[in-house]
């Protein structure tokens, strides 16, 4: 099923672009994942907090999601992943946070440089990249579910705060307005000969891709194939209620000049097959109905299953 | 200088005990070094009192002096002896501390076994053991230097308090009494061509080795040459106003059957150079004097007087 030399960029954050990874690992090795820095919760909440570093989790997962299979880098990728224990203060950090924050200021600040000492340690197949040089605050517009509220809306930041808060997120922006962009990131996406999206929290690991202007210039200006990977059920306090459809038209509200050319939805997932196909249709793209999901039930892609929907996307044999 | 297969065991801790290695690693790689376990301050002190595993800061230091020299260990190093900036918890702590105590509660509190993966990430030359399998910690009597003081004595609990509890350290011993030794330990011991205890925190570095019954047993069977390297100067709190004669005569009297064979002093650290031979003949060992603190005047061995005064001693060309 490989495809040498096939170019990939995966966007995304936390568990839903791990699983894009491993995904995209059984194709190529020419992967790119390029993380959301957004995080302001958990051990990345504290740390960002405590010195002025990117939040290291959602790095840490994609660094782990591409670890090489030898036992040597398993067991790194082990160590990365191991929340301490006790109950102090640094009960429930993972060991990989500590290491890519400790890296990052070793190297100056230079968060790139310290993902590629971790990336040797690892033997990744691929990189692993921030979309921001800076961390950023996600900023949404939630509509109230209290009829007695007589605010309509609230402003709410960050992104825990967000997934937190009752009611739909009507509008979300990150801040700052305009933050730097790795310049490896935006070569990547040039270079690229697919850039996939999701699946993942739709309002803070998917979509602040498209937020950052200089990121969505690229994916606008790229002649890359743009997938999407929907998700598989709605998430709490995020996208309650959501069908693939409704994450669809979320997402083709932020697009802003990027084409997309493919949208993978789990079959079993969608219910109005008719009413997604039209919104796939309307904006340009081809539907794949595909069975992703996990074959025990859990909603989580299966990397295999996922591969191969990929795969037949891409044209590899 | 280099004497290959030359077994080499060196007990200590801390600075001192990273100056030996950095000499001995330059006469053989067949070297063991066997670390203290008793520090309660810092970093280690921190971590040791939020989960069971044993302090780390000696260990990571005596690793770092192992190191191999190619930029990739040398670059895994400086992260281990990298220390958290910022104000907040994580400040000051060491990234080699949070390594080797998530390895360790990864590997279920074996700490053997944690060594050796990051023995194997810094391509060490040698292999880095605890002197006991659980935490320790000293015990003093201290004697009074206030003469209102109507107690004439105190027993001091930990490494911190006994160096900042003004006074001479009377008598010094180990709580548990009788720890567990890794037999890994035990074995090196017992095989060494040459054992070397020094330099370093006389009652909190050195001594602590003495002081454990299964240890002093190995080094009273061991047939390996046994090494003392004097200390350059007294330590505040520690060992005030002593000269290397004092130090000699403090580590006698907790020999308890290990035998002595040589003593090295810097020349010129040593005053009263009679009172010193006479103690080192009494107790049946050669005294070497050799110009093995660093050249700047500052007070501390430098690696490779020390490593010239080693090779005399183990008759290296």
């Amino acid at each position: 099923m490989e495809t040498p030399g096939l170019r990939v960029v995966a966007l995304g954050g936390g568990h839903g672009l791990a699983a894009a990874l491993a995904a995209w690992r059984r194709l190529t090795a020419e992967l790119t994942a390029v993380v959301t820095v957004a995080d302001d919760g958990g051990s990345s909440g504290l740390i960002r907090r405590e010195m002025p570093v990117l939040p290291p989790g959602d790095l840490r997962m994609a660094l782990a999601a591409l670890a090489g299979e030898s036992p040597r880098t398993q067991q790194m990728a082990d160590l990365l992943q191991h929340r301490f224990g006790g109950s102090g203060v640094l009960a429930g950090h993972p060991v990989g946070n500590l290491m890519l924050t400790g890296l990052t200021e070793m190297h100056g600040g230079d968060a790139v440089r310290a993902l590629g000492v971790l990336e040797e340690l690892l033997g990744t197949q691929g990189r692993v990249l921030p979309m921001a040089e800076v961390p950023l605050d996600l900023v949404a517009t939630v509509a109230s579910v209290d009829p007695d509220d007589p605010q309509e809306t609230r402003r709410i930041r960050g992104q825990v705060a967000i997934a937190s808060t009752p009611g739909h997120v009507e509008d979300i922006r990150v801040s700052p307005a305009d933050p730097p962009v790795p310049p490896e990131v935006l070569t990547a996406i040039a270079e690229a000969d697919v850039v996939s999206l999701g699946p993942g929290s739709w309002y803070t690991s998917v979509l602040p891709h498209l937020l950052v202007p200089r990121l969505r210039t690229a994916l606008a200006e790229t002649t890359a194939r743009v997938v999407v990977v929907l998700n598989l059920e709605p998430q709490a306090g995020e996208t309650d209620g959501f069908s693939p459809e409704e994450h669809l038209r979320v997402l083709l509200a932020h697009l802003g000049g990027v084409s997309l050319h493919t949208v993978i939805a789990d079959t079993a997932a969608v219910v109005d097959r008719r009413g997604l196909l039209s919104a796939v249709q309307a904006c340009g793209a081809e539907l794949v109905l595909a069975p992703v999901a996990a074959p025990d039930g859990t909603p989580q892609h299966d990397p295999s299953r996922l591969a191969a929907a990929l795969a037949s996307v891409v044209g590899a044999r």
